[in-house]
């Protein structure tokens, strides 16, 4: 040891922890080369190895070692797309109690393709995930069985209330929103409410569809089957829809849009022929998505408890995972009418 | 052997395969004990993982071994909090990228807690992630040393262009897009154009304010003082600034607020004045977020590429991670106007 190293030792030591960084530096290497010596990766020739070691034991420097006995825990969160309005908020939901319970939120995206699906299924296996929460119901028969077969439990959260799986699924309570969203604006005098519906395969755009009808039947009125027009939920089919209902010979005086979005669009296609809302619609949504809290005007809506839906789908792979029982095999979590700007009385 | 067992082999034979719940099934235990002596754990009794593994036998069941030599590659996608609406789009594009190389993304949020940053610290430690992309200034010196000492690649996706770190930044490029949502607006013939600034202390304010100023002294114009207004990115700010400027003797006629939530909330403000948006005032925005295509009007913003700085991050990540240096410390991707129903001629 010649007298400059001799030095060097107690310098490092007065700054309380050597880094990596100064091995690197010290050794001639990268960071990330010293950091495959440090876990003991294979990728490093010998030579080198050899004089990092060298640097770490005389440095004292120890790699912390993990706790024992356990490995990190991992749970895939699945999305059709990522451009859902859905899903920041769900992933914020599972991350918060993902997080607090040491768990790391995997996100990834399969957009409905067989191919993606598969990767990410291989992937799934390589980082030996503990759990899986889909949200889409696109997940090919035989994944679920592929996924039954790894024994990783897997939940659903499903805010478009897909017909049953086997699985315990998550969902919001579709009916009871479409019934409060139109008591509502019956409770403002409206008579004549048009409803832009969801895509009639998912079971949400029936239960909203179902709880509009039901509580109109509650105040004497039956179904005005030409105030119903379809959309898909996105803001393009609200549009267009508000325009079919604005072009009908007697147009109504308020409209529950079963989606925000398609919300937006409605109030878009009422801006452009110099219609006010509320003044000459009132206008209700279904999802509260932060967005709507800005919108012009502030939306009336049901608010769909999103992050809530990703708490309990986290709580409930984990209890699976602990081998334990869901408490029902298919949740739904209450839904609640949020009045802002965009309704008034007739 | 009885009978019905030399039986039962062939009918799952004829299945192609046996699966873990059949197993389950028929030695009488859980789905996930089976899984658990799949995987060879240690938390199953003795007379059990014999049942079970005579089952596994019998019936041919093999579990598809990992890939050998490979580990799962993670990286982690670390937010300040995920109710930012840029988080999705990032998220979106990291995603893919990530996906693509078989790697896994890990989102998290700190909260601007330490409590938070240290219990994720432990995490990615404990699942030996292979690179951080951090999209917020908000991570402490001492926990970017921590990463240096464990040897994991850091990126810094910031939107928000934070001043100078020592890792590789991936930013968008705040002067020119302030400049060219100025220029639109002189271009339609609007000479007093108010702007609603982001908060000084972040680069990118900063960096947007003087694309403003670039472009009016362009026009031969001076910065009046009286036209500027503070704001903090969020809808209210904008709200509260819009009605400031509102309230000047001789108040602007086209308005550039620097972010869209401010732009939303600016629009609001006018709408309860009676005012229209672009007739009696123009607005542009700056961010492009999904939501403001359907915003009532359209907006007018300057599009930040969140997706493609996600992209870029993950690539620079996994250069980071083969040891390879980044193209460059600092990068900024261009913004672009994006011309919607917000503004008009004056």
């Amino acid at each position: 040891m010649t007298a400059r190293e001799a030095d060097a030792e107690p310098a490092h030591e007065a700054r309380g922890k050597v880094t990596i960084t100064e091995i690197a530096r010290e050794a001639g290497v990268s960071v990330p080369t010293v950091s495959r010596v440090v876990n003991g990766r294979s990728d490093v020739s010998p030579s080198t190895r050899a004089r990092v070691e060298d640097l770490l034991q005389r440095y004292g420097y120890r790699k912390r070692p993990a706790a024992p006995g356990t490995r990190a825990a991992l749970l895939d969160l699945v999305f059709n797309d990522l451009d859902s309005p859905w899903a920041v908020e769900i992933i914020r939901g599972v991350e918060e109690i993902a997080h607090a319970s040491g768990v790391g939120t995997v996100v990834s995206a399969i957009h409905g393709r067989t191919g993606d699906a598969r990767e990410w299924l291989r992937n799934l296996r390589a980082r030996a995930s503990d759990g899986v929460i889909l949200v889409t119901s696109a997940l090919e028969p035989v994944l679920h069985e592929e996924l039954r077969i790894l024994g990783v439990p897997l939940v659903v959260v499903d805010p478009a209330g897909s017909p049953a799986f086997d699985v315990p699924t998550i969902g919001a309570a579709n009916w009871s929103g479409g019934m409060a969203a139109t008591e509502h604006l019956l409770s403002l005098g409206h008579r004549r409410i048009g409803l832009i519906a969801g895509p009639p395969r998912l079971l949400c755009s029936r239960a909203r569809f179902d709880g509009y009808r039901a509580a109109l039947e509650g105040a004497g009125l039956a179904v005005d089957g030409s105030l119903v027009v379809p959309g898909d939920f996105h803001p393009e089919s609200g549009f267009t829809g508000c325009n079919a209902l604005l072009d009908l010979p007697e147009p109504p005086t308020a409209l529950f849009a079963a989606s925000d979005q398609m919300a937006l669009g409605a109030i878009e296609a009422l801006r452009r022929r110099g219609l006010r809302v509320p003044e000459d619609m009132s206008v209700v949504g279904f999802d509260d998505l932060p967005e709507v809290r800005w919108s012009a005007p502030p939306l009336t809506t049901v608010r769909q408890p999103l992050a809530d839906m990703g708490k309990l789908a986290v709580r409930t792979v984990l209890r699976l995972a602990r081998d334990e029982q869901p408490d029902s095999p298919r949740i739904e979590l209450g839904t609640e009418l949020v009045v802002r700007a965009s309704t008034a009385p007739v």
